[in-house]
């Protein structure tokens, strides 16, 4: 089994490159995306305490299983901890054998990025090159730069509570050649925007979008509401817009369309991705991507973390399970001594 | 973090030796079940193939949350491979972070064998000494020191299909002081047994245990049956028995009981170990333990190898997660240089 920390995450991501990991993870997802029926799909399964939430993301092809367990606190900043880490596996479905451990905190910002960049390739304004980013925490460089690589993005506006969020941002995207503006609320972020992209933790109800600051032909790619009770985004402003989800069972339940009935109409992103449903169908159109973030692009992400160690020396090999050479005997593995084991 | 795998884990067992570590265990489940209540409970999340299962299986209290990967595929010991096996992780509900991540395959040997003794603690007859074990592969020799260790049993009479695994059984148990008999057939080895446990691992309907080889106050402790469409117990013989299960939700789609109506009366275990509800009542009383295995046996087993590893400088501390200095400057595990980040 490969063990794969963090740290060897981000060599692999350095080796490539950001650019071309962002693009291939994106291919990947596509990939995935496009034979989405072939595979096991379940909404996660989540357990949730006054603190936040623990959630197990599990999905699987005819040969391949995955699964990434996650959370979501957004007290931990404060604690001086993410408010999202999470690791994830990949086994064999012919033997059950596990065959990765892998950190996914830095994968889950990157998958989540190049998933929001999928959708808005087929529902963003064609040529789109201003982004508003509510938001500037720990997805906001991952959101930016994958917009900027799988989009025309020039220009960001972004806006944050916290001040010190912004400058982090700011200094983070020095070297992007994409043109930064700090708004002084989120009407002004929005402003002229082609696309708005909110990412903020709060878990609870906070409207972050107001139904009078999107006009028309907007396409909005909202990250941040994905639990039960954690919306950003403004019921009218739903009722005006094309909702693209990812898996309808799962965001009806912890997506911004919680706050819409049961039965409103919604579009799975792969549907559009196979070309079975449209994307954007004219030029006033509000689109909304709705995003909570599903197990099968953790499958992706993971898939493509085990196919770029392939070659490389990066990732530990290492015996982790139980393995008797005769498989009936696990006993054996104990070497357990006569006094040890002497019972009667 | 810390990292265990399987050969840290058998190091614990060794350490406080195999008797004890399996009555602590015990002690453990059986604290843990006392306060049943107050812990979350959801079945387990199956995923299943031709070849096999993979279930995952989370259970937490309000400090504390456990998470299993484990699967079922009976094919496995022909490619030389172990039918079952797993890994864990344990983490802090009031953060979300991971604190533990182990090799489960021992673990679930044991905490399956130490379920199966609470349970036969309550349920079999008071004094039994003879146990007939049906099925000796990886679990039996499990099974065998916990009944020895924590009830009365000196006598094992051993079936199995296999004949080799019948003589690695005998070899594993000589330093015991247990007697173990061969038999020719499971109606030979039931045969004057109080407590019967059978432990195949086919994936199909097997009926093991016939209705007529079973005689009046025997303990029947059928742990094989554990997956939609395997089953060990003859129905008839079901209907004669009092049912005791783990989580009633997930034993009606998993257990024996699956062949049963889905109102047929059966106890939770949790109720006999908190004395809300009776164990064995009377002697001709046939009783059942259909144990499939519950998530919260797996949270005490992970409990039990942290506390073990404390002061022992056994397990790994590993630097597994992402954790950059700000939690909201995630990116910059990256180090990305200017020209990786160039976009625009």
């Amino acid at each position: 089994m490969i063990f794969l920390p963090a740290s060897d995450v981000a060599r692999l991501v350095n080796r490539v490159g950001l650019r071309r990991f962002q693009l291939r993870l994106i291919d990947y997802l596509e990939q995935d995306f496009l034979r989405w029926e072939a595979f096991f799909r379940t909404p996660r399964a989540a357990c949730h305490s006054s603190a936040g939430v623990i959630e197990l993301m599990p999905a699987a092809d005819a040969e391949t299983y995955a699964v990434k367990y996650v959370n979501g606190h957004p007290g931990n900043p404060a604690l001086g901890l993410s408010t999202v880490v999470g690791f994830g596996a990949l086994a064999d479905v012919n033997t059950g054998y596990p065959l990765l451990i892998a950190d996914m905190t830095l994968a889950t910002a990157f998958r989540t990025a190049a998933t929001s960049a999928l959708a808005a390739r087929a529902l963003a304004p064609a040529g789109a090159q201003v982004m508003a980013l509510i938001g500037t925490g720990a997805q906001a460089e991952f959101q930016a730069s994958a917009f900027a690589e799988a989009l025309s993005i020039r220009e960001l506006r972004i806006y944050d509570v916290d001040a010190a969020a912004m400058g982090k941002f700011v200094r983070n995207m020095a070297g992007s050649g994409l043109r930064v503006t700090l708004a002084s609320s989120v009407a002004d972020a929005v402003r002229g925007a082609q696309i708005v992209t909110t990412v903020t933790a709060d878990k609870r109800h906070a409207q972050v979008l107001a139904n009078d600051m999107i006009a028309e032909g907007v396409h909005i790619n909202g990250v941040g509401g994905d639990c039960p009770g954690k919306t950003e985004i403004a019921r009218d402003l739903l009722l005006r817009s094309t909702i693209v989800v990812e898996l309808a069972e799962q965001t009806r339940v912890e997506g911004e369309i919680q706050q819409l009935p049961k039965d409103h109409e919604v579009t799975e992103l792969w549907e559009i991705v196979a070309g079975r449903k449209p994307g954007r169908r004219f030029t006033e159109e509000i689109t909304l991507f709705d995003s909570v973030g599903f197990a099968i692009e953790d499958f992706s992400a993971l898939r493509l973390l085990r196919d770029l160690c392939e070659g490389t020396g990066i990732g530990e090999r290492v015996d982790f399970l139980a393995q008797p050479k005769n498989p009936k005997d696990l006993f054996s593995l104990l070497q357990v001594n006569e006094g040890a084991l002497r019972c009667a």
